[in-house]
């Protein structure tokens, strides 16, 4: 499956106007590869060209991995030396002949340690973002894709679902937060989760982006919770909002406005319809309810190997949506220093509309 | 604290011939503001200049972080549309006047996204590499910092000693991983591990750095596990090796000489003396032996923040050893497609030699 993942990726170089791509260690490598390649202070790097091997660069002790490649590679190992590394670079890219070619890079990827050295490699060549191109390879997702989202979602729910009894008033969001992680582990995630779980509760939840803290939970507050597993390298990513308690009449009518939201977004997905139509379905809800202004992100992004990754559904996005494309739908509406709301599935394009990957009670739950 | 460092970096600036830093979210921008951000598609940087406040371009929906940072930052944040993000970044560079200056990098934790950005906002300046300025201010670890770290090593001994007991023949390497995972978490790790653990067994464990495989653990394998706790943002890196049952003499031969290298390793820290000495005194052990071409990696790097950073104990690095850096002490012996030996330890530079962080024993024992 990597192999005809690598001959689809060496066929679209041509129309993408490019001789060859480099990668260092990602999901697009591990995509290409079906191995795990660590970023660290020793650069790998896999440089693939039609019609040849391709070439990888990395230091002597990961040597072993050569041999799990799926298909023929050429390797160059350098030693522990940084001052020899240069000259192993140099020869990858003659190898290949790459110098003075277009050769495309993932600047989300490739820090500027691995560029320099490929740069050294081939001083002469030009390195075009190849961003689309090789986020296309793993747009659209295959049946076994789906399946290991699909555990990874059910990991998760699992999960959440046995801490949600554990709640109680005078937790700390990192207490909830540490509970989480360890029943994460427990039902089955990767050693790697695709990001630590947010766990915010009153002022805090009105931060879409808050790190867990000291604060404990209070009756009154609204208690957001955004986490994911892994599974086999697909992730999920879901967010639930619950009640600490008695809560003030809008922040119910917030978690509604919300939840209607959310629904009509994982209605509104299905082939041939631009990303930006998701967008406006899900925040037309809140825009109508007044409070819009206080919906400030889009309302989703697309998942897989990464937790963020194309397609975004954003109000200026026109790519197309088309079978296989996953994505979440997130609304949230944060009431600054007060509370905040956000409800978050995953969905996946379907022939004729959008599975709906999570299943997770979306009403405002009373727990603590 | 963070103003201590913040101002320690400013101050150094000028000795290093630079005008300003700029950082992305990394150990080194959590270090300097005690804050976390996170490596995404939505670029996020810090620059810094003497005698000026912070500047910080970020995302709308992060800007509640800026609320939390220890000092006054000016904060220029751009929307969700990305056309407009260059022009938050030229406003950055003009708000400091550093178009044409020469602005340090990290380019082990820099990628072409935030690169690509910054350069676009000040496209005359020059972007030397500033890694040693910016490690140095992370190499000696304070009392406070040195404290995480005991407690991150506690927590990874305490975490496998609960996991000795449940390893069976016939479990594969994936599963005891998970169960050291979970074991992690319930003692106290932070929610990011510093690395995904190895497990290793038989043939594999003659690959330095095997991710577990689903190969079962069968009588007469080595068994490598490297694994590690986070704390406080602060990690540890440990590593042991076990006898599966009855294993041949050789196998026992090389454990008594890894032993050995490690001891010595661990006795010859001390302030004032080159890294490269840590490592000729570890390595002289394992080359007297006749098993010398068998250890094909330095005996180890500095932790801290990052489970690989300054100093390197490798044998042409003659940085000088001070009170305060911490390193690991990782000899190993790998027969390719028998079994593999590695034990490392965590050391810290102390007034007059080094303290052992870690106390777990490192005879072979026999399990399973």
């Amino acid at each position: 499956m990597t192999l005809a993942r690598l001959q689809k990726l060496t066929a679209s170089l041509n129309a993408s106007g490019l001789d060859a791509v480099v990668l260092n260690p990602g999901p697009t490598l591990t995509h290409l590869t079906g191995l795990q390649f660590h970023l660290m202070e020793r650069p790998v790097v896999l440089f693939i060209a039609p019609n040849q091997d391709p070439v990888l660069v990395l230091p002597e002790l990961e040597l072993p991995k050569v041999d799990l490649f799926p298909y023929k590679v050429q390797a160059f190992a350098y030693g522990e030396l940084p001052s020899e590394w240069e000259n192993s670079f140099r020869k990858a890219a003659q190898a290949l002949g790459l110098d003075g070619k277009r050769i495309g890079v993932e600047p989300r990827q490739m820090r500027l340690l691995e560029f320099s050295y490929v740069k050294a490699g081939a001083p002469e060549a030009e390195y075009p973002d190849a961003s689309s191109t090789l986020a296309g390879l793993r747009l659209k997702k295959d049946a076994e894709e789906i399946a290991a989202m699909k555990r990874a979602v059910k990991i998760a729910q699992d999960a959440l679902n046995a801490v949600i009894p554990q709640i109680k008033i005078g937790m700390t969001e990192r207490e909830i937060a540490s509970e989480l992680v360890v029943q994460l582990f427990k039902h089955g995630s990767d050693p790697e989760l695709p990001f630590a779980p947010i766990v915010s509760g009153g002022p805090n939840s009105a931060n879409p982006h808050a790190s867990p803290s000291e604060r404990k939970l209070q009756t009154g507050d609204m208690l957001v919770i955004d986490w994911g597993a892994s599974y086999n390298g697909y992730i999920s990513d879901l967010t639930r909002t619950f009640a600490i308690g008695e809560v003030d009449d809008e922040l119910k009518k917030i978690h509604r406005i919300v939840q209607e939201a959310n629904a009509a977004g994982r209605a509104a997905g299905k082939p041939g319809i631009p990303c930006a139509e998701v967008d406006i379905a899900t925040r037309s809800v809140i825009e109508k309810s007044g409070y819009g202004k206080y919906f400030n992100h889009r309302t989703g992004h697309g998942i897989g190997m990464e937790a963020h990754e194309a397609p975004y559904m954003r109000g200026d996005n026109m790519q197309l949506l088309e079978t296989g494309m996953a994505y979440t739908v997130e609304p949230g509406i944060y009431l600054t220093n007060r509370n905040g709301v956000r409800i978050e599935d995953n969905v996946v394009i379907t022939e004729d509309g959008a599975e709906v990957l999570s299943d997770l009670p979306r009403e405002l739950r009373v727990i603590g």
